[in-house]
């Protein structure tokens, strides 16, 4: 399997009249998203948001737990935080991923809406679950931005390699938590593989 | 499919000294599972509690985001959270599966832990994901208990009629949250089968 990082997007994302924000931090996501990534054997998690606070909070919350009292308390938890790494956008993440692994990673975007490229070259096509599935099994580094609040904005898609299909259930509403998807998602990339898939 | 319903049981549970408590109420757990049920075409969610002041809180949280100002706020939270449901106990949730559909539920423990009958006819039988996702597109009910805190007691365990096998990654760390287990839980038993299958 190739190394797979994930990473939590808190700008550039919409909010729910479609305009583009910077949305706040929630510290059950980053504990949601390292334990599926401690469980998954994912290469690391980033929490992405330009905010000066934010960053502090989350470095404040994740020294909480790895170190002192709160490691103490509870072990699995500081283990899977080691995964999470910080950034201020995603630029800083692809630097840092690079550092680490010694290759530009494939930029793999998300969203609950069907992305179209219209033909067009310069935007990213459209990957389907079994394909990326069995891309992921290759060599990567790969890196999966998923957005916040009412997800990753156009700009931030346009930017990425390929674009995942969106879940669907067997209804027309498709609003899912973060991380409920992110959840969903790694499964389906990485899960079903080593369960040996599902018929 | 048959009418699925999922039961976040906050008791019996373990705590993380293995000792049977009563877990608090976390709300984005309910929002989560909401949305979840909502997309994947779930008949009910329940939120079990013996503790009274746990009950009337899921009350007024239900209530604030359904109507009156969190509805005009939010109205895809307010959709999913129709589908929830409160009760007491698990016998509860039983009596009230069975006065809506007129049929006594089939009753699927959940764990992070491999279950053992140890061959005793008087112990459930464990379920796979595919046996299951077969088994849940007949007609129902089911019940899918799902444990807070460090998970369902045995004791709960014991009284299901099947456990479903755990969800194992890669790794040899399985310590999802409730709400990626749950999400990874009924993707495989409902949304693959509405994908086409994983290969």
């Amino acid at each position: 399997m190739g190394e797979i990082y994930l990473a939590l997007v808190h700008y550039p994302v919409y909010n729910k009249r479609g305009e583009v924000i910077a949305s706040a931090l929630t510290t059950i996501d980053i504990h949601d998203l390292a334990r599926l990534a401690f469980t998954y054997g994912l290469a690391g998690v980033y929490l992405v948001t330009p905010l000066d606070d934010q960053l502090a909070l989350a470095r404040q919350m994740i020294e909480h737990w790895s170190q002192g009292w709160g490691a103490v308390y509870n072990k699995t938890r500081a283990e899977a935080l080691t995964v999470v790494r910080l950034a201020r956008d995603l630029a800083e993440v692809e630097v840092d991923v690079r550092a680490l692994s010694g290759q530009t990673p494939v930029r793999i975007g998300t969203s609950a809406r069907d992305f179209h490229n219209f033909g067009r070259d310069s935007l990213p096509g459209k990957a389907t679950f079994p394909d990326l599935a069995r891309q992921v099994a290759q060599p990567g580094p790969y890196l999966i931005w998923l957005g916040t609040a009412w997800g990753l904005a156009d700009a931030a898609l346009a930017h990425c390699d390929l674009v995942l299909e969106p879940i669907k259930g067997p209804t027309e509403y498709n609003h899912l938590s973060v991380r409920s998807a992110a959840s969903i998602i790694v499964d389906r990339l990485i899960g079903l593989r080593v369960y040996g898939g599902m018929p």
